[in-house]
C-alpha cells in the first residue's frame, strides 16, 4: 500500500473543546509530515451509526493509503476493544464498536487487528481519551511505515452495527431516511442499483410521510422552486430534496423525528 | 505565477456532513502536496452574495499563486457553466453565478474560463455535487501546474453580481450593512476612500436605525464601554461597532434583518 | 529548540467570517511550510480565561518547537502589548493580557519579549485586528527560525490572569467548575495531586450543587446508565461526569450558570 501520509479525523468532539487539537499534536509529534484532515467532528455524541454512514460516504474519495481514525466512543475506558480494519487501499483505527462494519460487511478482504502494542501508544493512557492516547499515535505510526500486523493480534469478531437496510415487501420498496444534510436534504438507504432493480423501467411512486413523489430527477433545477422532488443523490442513494429550499421543512417534522423515518417505493 | 500549491475553500456546506472532506479527499488525490484552508463553510445556504464577500475580503491575504474554490451552487446540474477567473496573482475556481464578480469587476486584467476539458474532471459526474466532481479536481491539477487555459475556451461574458454600492444623493451618502460578524460589528458597504472623498477633512454624522454616531474612530476602546462607534474596519470598510458589545444587539434587530439595511452619513 | 513549522492557533473569531483564514493566508505567505492547526476558534467572544485554560490543555500535546499563536484580544488597538512567551520546548504570541499567565506561572524559566520589530508585522497594521497583521506574521517568522530574542526587548511584567484555584478550608477542599465540554462533563480546577494529598486513602465525597458524589472512579461505565460519577479527566483534572449521559443536565442548570460553580470534596 502506497503511504501519502494522510490521516482522516471522524469525532463526536464538537470543535470548542481541545480535543481535536490535542490529537492532532499527538499525530504531528509522531509524523511531523502528516497530513491531516477532518471529515467532521459534529457527529451526534455517541451516534455509532451517523459516524459510521459518514466515513462509508467520504473515505473512497481519499487517496490510497489513507489512514482513517474515527472516535465515537461511549464504551471508552471498558472492555470494548482499539482495533485497526485494512481493506487493499484504506486503514480504519478506532473502537471496535461498529463504526467499520459498514466497511467490514462490503469487502471480501478485510484484516482486523486488536491494538495491543502499547509501545505505538502515549506513555501514559487516560481512562477516558483513548481518541489521544492510542489512536491518534496509532495511526500516526502507520502513516510513518508501520505495518497493521505490528499492532497487535489478527481478530475475526468485530462489533457488528446493527443499521436498516431497504426492504422488499410484495409490491413495496421501503427504506429509511438515515441523515438530513446541511441543505435540508433527506438521504434514505435506498441505494441506486436497488431502485433500479425494483423500478426497472417504470416510474416509481415515492411516499414519505405526507409526501407523494412521483418518478426521480436527475437534477434540482428540474422542478420549480419550492417543488419536492426525488433524485439519486451524489453518494449513490435516493434521495428526496426541495428545489431551492428545504424537504426537511416541507415534510412538517423536525430533524430528530425524520431521520429513520420509513419511505416507501411503489411501481406504478 | 509561483505555484505554492494552496487552494482554499469557501462553500455553504458547513462542517456536519462530509462534503467538504470529499472534496479535500478529491485534492490530495491528485496532488498529495495541497495545502488546503478553509476560508469558510459556514454561508448561508445559496448565498452567493455573502460568499462573494467573503472571498473578495480574505484572498488577498493568501500567497500569490493560491487556488480559490468557492461552491456556493444553487444552479448545480443546471445550465450554469463551470468556470475558472484569473487574475494577476490568484486564481478562482466555482460556477459561473456572480461569485467572482467583485473581483472581476474590479480588475483590468482578467482571464476567464469555461471548464470543459472532462479529463481534468472525476470520471463519474454527479449532477448534484460539481464542488467534488469538477471544481475540486480542476483545482488540484492547477495546482500541479496545468495551465488555466488548458481547462477550456475562454469566455467574456460571465455573470454579473447584482450587489449595492454607496450613492451620493444630495448631501448624503448611503450605503449598506453587507456582513454582521462573530463579534457583532456591522460591516457595511462604505470604503474609506467613499468616505474620506465625502467628509473632507469634517466630522460624518452616521445614522443606523436609531443610533447617531459623531465622527470615525480609530478603535474600539476611544469610547465607554458599551457606547457604539464608528470606524475603519480592518478590510478598510465602514464598521459600526460597540466597544465591548455587540452593534447588532445595541441596534435592536435580529441578524437578518440588519443585512441590507440602510446606513446614512451626513456632513456636519 | 527544533522547529517543525507547526502553528496553532486558538481564537475567539468563530469560523464563518474569514478572519481566521486571512491569519492562514499571511502565515502561508511568509512560510510556505508551515503547518496550522487549530485549537478552538469557539472561545467565547472575550473570554481570556476560557482560551487560557483551553490553550493549558492542549499545547502540551504538541510537538516541541511549536508556534502557538492566540488572539483573544478586546484590548486591541489601545496600550496593551503584543509579547511572545518562550519557555523551553513552546513558544506563545499573542496580546498581554492574561492569556498565557497560567503557562508562565507555572514554568520557572520563561521568557517573554514585547513584539516591536515592525519588519515581521504586515505593512499596513489595521487598529482592530493584530492577529492577522502582527501575531500571525510574527509567528510565521518564527516558524522560518528568527530567534524570539530579534522581535523586541524583553519584559518581566506580564498582565497576570486572576483565575481560581482550589482552596483549603478547614476539612473542606473547594474548588470550581472552569469548563463544560461537548459532552456535558464538568470539568474542575482541582488536580489529581490536589485531590490525593487532600483524600490520601480514603473515599472523598463531592458536593456539586444538589448532586452527592461518592469516590472517585476510572472510567464512566463504572456506573450504571445515567448515573453521575467523578473521575480524573484525561488533562489530570477532577471531573464530574454522567455515563452515557450529560452532567450539566443532571445538574439542573444551564452553562453559562455552571462556569465557575463551587465544587466542595470532603473526607468520610
Amino acid at each position: 500500500m502506497n503511504l501519502p501520509g494522510v490521516i482522516s479525523l471522524t469525532t463526536d468532539f464538537g470543535l470548542t473543546d481541545p480535543y481535536v487539537a490535542s490529537m492532532k499534536g499527538v499525530i504531528l509529534s509522531i509524523n511531523p509530515a502528516a497530513k491531516i484532515i477532518d471529515i467532521s467532528h459534529h457527529i451526534e455524541a455517541g451516534s455509532i451509526a451517523q459516524a459510521a454512514i459518514i466515513i462509508r460516504e467520504a473515505y473512497p474519495f481519499f487517496p490510497e493509503g489513507t489512514i482513517h481514525v474515527a472516535v465515537v466512543d461511549p464504551g471508552v475506558g471498558g472492555k470494548r476493544r482499539p482495533i485497526l480494519v485494512k481493506i487493499k487501499k484504506h486503514v480504519f483505527v478506532g473502537p471496535d464498536n461498529g463504526l467499520f462494519w459498514p466497511i467490514i460487511e462490503t469487502h471480501a478482504h478485510v484484516d482486523i487487528f486488536q491494538l495491543t502494542e502499547s509501545r505505538y501508544f502515549l506513555d501514559n493512557i487516560s481512562h477516558t481519551f483513548h481518541g489521544r492516547d492510542i489512536f491518534a499515535p496509532v495511526a500516526a505510526h502507520l502513516s510513518c511505515g508501520v505495518a497493521p500486523r505490528k499492532m497487535g493480534p489478527m481478530i475475526s469478531d468485530p462489533v457488528k452495527l446493527e443499521y436498516p437496510g431497504p426492504k422488499l415487501t410484495g409490491d413495496v420498496l421501503s427504506g429509511q431516511v438515515i441523515r438530513v444534510d446541511q441543505f435540508g436534504n433527506l438521504l434514505t438507504n435506498i441505494r441506486r442499483e436497488d431502485l433500479a432493480r425494483f423500478s426497472g423501467t417504470g416510474k416509481p411512486i415515492i411516499r414519505l410521510g405526507k409526501l407523494i413523489i412521483e418518478g426521480v430527477r436527475k437534477t434540482y433545477g428540474e422542478v420549480s422552486a419550492g417543488e419536492p422532488l426525488a433524485l439519486i443523490g451524489s453518494s449513490g442513494y435516493l434521495e428526496i430534496a426541495v428545489n431551492q429550499g428545504r424537504a426537511s421543512d416541507v415534510s412538517g417534522l423536525n430533524r430528530e423525528d425524520i431521520v429513520g423515518m420509513e419511505i416507501h417505493v411503489n411501481r406504478v
